[in-house]
């Protein structure tokens, strides 16, 4: 029997890793469209460059699917730390950075820009 | 030394769940913003009604984050199967319905619809 089969795009978040560390974060954009981007990221060990932040001009809600990181937001006098499942809200021009990441098993994060 | 912290939206996937089965599915909105509703819904073994479809005005993306489920994608004559991490895309009007769900753990979908 011929499969009916339709071609939407499907994916595993946490399969099909690179095997080793990459030299900067692996960024994968799943889906785009109508303004909203899903994304996959896979840090090991990575951080945000010291005294800087990032300052986004759309809504990102982020989520740690595997690993573990912390998180700074700028006025805060302590960082977040993020484990499995843990997601926030970080509205637009939330200036964040990230202090830290898991680097074995690397961290995944998914991130929703909108 | 007072705490900085800000009043963020924040939260866990898989933490804080009833401890029983529910009736219904159980879905609660994470963020609902310019158009885009991130949300979390807990299975327990629900599946949808025979014959019936979801017919969606928007496009959703959806994981499931644990547990496992079962998708059939109309038109298509065998149903998908997703474990935790595996995600698809649903355009708006592509229909489809939940055949079946692990009730024990619970299954946790994350679904974005924008």
């Amino acid at each position: 029997m011929e499969s009916s089969r339709q071609t939407l795009a499907t994916g595993n978040l946490v399969r099909g890793l690179p095997s080793r560390s990459m030299p900067q974060e692996l960024m994968e954009t799943l889906v785009e469209r109508s303004g909203v981007k899903v994304e996959r990221i896979m840090s090991t060990g990575h951080t945000t460059p010291h005294d800087a932040w990032y300052d986004q001009d759309k809504d990102e809600w982020v989520l740690v699917v595997s690993g573990s990181a912390r998180l700074r937001i700028e006025g805060e006098n302590e960082d977040r730390t993020f484990s499995p499942g843990d997601w926030i809200f970080l509205p637009a021009h939330c200036r964040h950075r990230v202090t830290w990441t898991q680097a074995e098993p690397p961290t995944i994060w998914l991130a929703v820009h909108f």
